[in-house]
């Protein structure tokens, strides 16, 4: 059955008063006769009842077996009725839970990889999660903490920011050389491993202008970025840079790298998003599983209504079917 | 003849030894038998006159009748023949004087507008030019030194950086409420003067991720931003923001708004280019007459070989064109 058989994946439920329920059952219309991954929910069946057939499972075979059909959920039940848009500090146990599960299954090679529907950190924070945020959260799961390296990627581009949600002086005082080579080392390992890359190129984005003009417009590039770039190539890693920010994004260079290395937050995300706002995915690199989720939020304001696009959920669903397959192959 | 005739623009020379001499010809090509504005060339005759047809007239009335026959040319001689790639100091003098000469043609109205072919700042430099760059030039002829604003345009975007050749760190630093103030206020006035727009609406940028995230990742939103929104309000300028910089430059965010004022070169540079690497005009807003230029360099690595794309000059002289209707017709 290897290789012909569908990939079946975990995707946890999100806040439950989010968009998750809605573009799950937009995802799962999508993929249920074939051509793309199979998934399983574990969460509370009621909240998708509402939106499409549920079934509910005991176990991936189950879950695998009744896809075509409902969707299948792995039972984690809410304390009561979800009011779409109102979110609920309640809810944090069985919003955990469900990605506790979900992780379990991917560490027990029982699905392909993860698949997260947003969450909200300032709920969850309300309820008592200790964690920064979804990331990290998984990262401890994975007992791999501090090890997570996050990848932005659309069909055009793939990019990873070095410094994130940081504000921006604080992004500059936070670059260091050891950052950039680890999110390099960690980036040329996940492109090798699941994205079928043999020898993949990184290029390594300047922080200055220009990238600092030889110097004129500051020295990062020469202090920080620099020696980098050296310990990558004696990796055998083949790297590029430091290229001046404003270019490297046009269709011309893209070509001729990967992954873009991003030493800060927009640098990254605006070229993203203005390529693609709605097809992105989040990637999560340095994890033991595979690790993907739509490059969006809860959007409670819009919930409930039937306005949510599902294009982002169903583009990670994609990736983490085709970073599965690759990773099975190599 | 007004509205009907075409508008005459002066075309500097730029760099010899650069690629201004194969685009100005293309140029040439491309305008000569109409549908755009002709322009006449203060500069050196037998540059141009290895490419195209050259005809040396005495002012500008005979530049505009000789434009469909011959690239109609103002002399400013150059010293000597001029290798392609090879840029001279010996030359700065004829460059600057092609400047000079374009500058006073506009000033006094015997032409619509300026457009400026690419300089070596490095090369005037030896040569002892004393001015920061280009556009310092352009505001010190015309009498207004340090109300110069500079605008990139592009069919779908038009971006304003407010702290622009600097290193990151320095334009933290350099950022005030004032200058985004004097930027916003610039560009509503060219806009509705310039460019046709009524009641243009200007979207500020923030500085921050998620535009700081409520204060989570950053202040200057909060201390240097959103007084620049109020002052700019009080002067009835449709103004909004401060924008999350990562999702402000999609399609649908763009179409709210006709300007973006970008706190740092690259927050504006990285989408500008990422759209439209190509066709990209850089507008001088502030001065007392239209100068555009097009958005690339000297580029000396490729002189003379033929592979210089002229498209960026040519928006920028059909942009230049446009400009002088609408300010003719206001």
């Amino acid at each position: 059955m290897e290789g012909g058989a569908r990939t079946l994946l975990a995707l946890t439920m999100g806040d439950p008063a989010g968009i998750g329920p809605e573009i799950t059952t937009a995802a799962w219309r999508a993929l249920r006769a074939g051509g793309g991954p199979a998934f399983v929910v574990p969460g509370d069946a009621a909240l998708l009842a509402a939106h499409a057939p549920v079934r509910i499972v005991a176990d991936v075979a189950q879950a695998a077996a009744a896809f075509t059909d409902a969707i299948p959920v792995l039972a984690v039940d809410l304390p009561g009725p979800v009011q779409p848009g109102r979110p609920d500090p309640a809810n944090a146990p069985a919003i955990t839970g469900s990605i506790d599960c979900a992780v379990a299954l991917a560490l027990a090679g029982q699905v392909g990889g993860v698949v997260t529907n947003p969450i909200s950190k300032l709920v969850l924070k309300r309820a008592g999660f200790r964690h920064p945020g979804h990331t990290e959260y998984l990262a401890e799961l994975c007992a791999v903490p501090g090890q997570e390296v996050m990848m932005l990627a659309c069909p055009e581009l793939r990019v990873v920011p070095v410094t994130i949600h940081m504000a921006l002086r604080r992004a500059l005082d936070s670059l260091t050389t050891a950052e950039i080579v680890r999110c390099g080392r960690t980036a040329a390992a996940a492109l090798r491993r699941d994205f079928g890359i043999a020898a993949p190129r990184v290029a390594v984005a300047g922080l200055n202008p220009h990238a600092g003009e030889g110097g004129v417009m500051g020295d990062e590039e020469r202090t920080i970025i620099a020696p980098a770039l050296d310990a990558l190539r004696a990796d055998g890693i083949a790297v590029s840079g430091p290229w001046p920010p404003d270019t490297m994004f046009t269709p011309l260079v893209r070509a001729r790298y990967d992954v873009a290395l991003c030493m800060y937050h927009d640098q990254a995300l605006i070229p993203l998003k203005t390529i693609d706002m709605a097809g992105g995915v989040n990637v999560t690199l340095g994890l033991p599983i595979i690790r993907t989720s739509p490059d969006h939020g809860t959007a409670f304001d819009i919930a409930g209504q039937g306005l949510a696009d599902p294009s982002s959920l169903l583009a990670a669903l994609r990736l983490a079917d085709e970073m599965t397959r690759n990773r099975r192959a190599a």
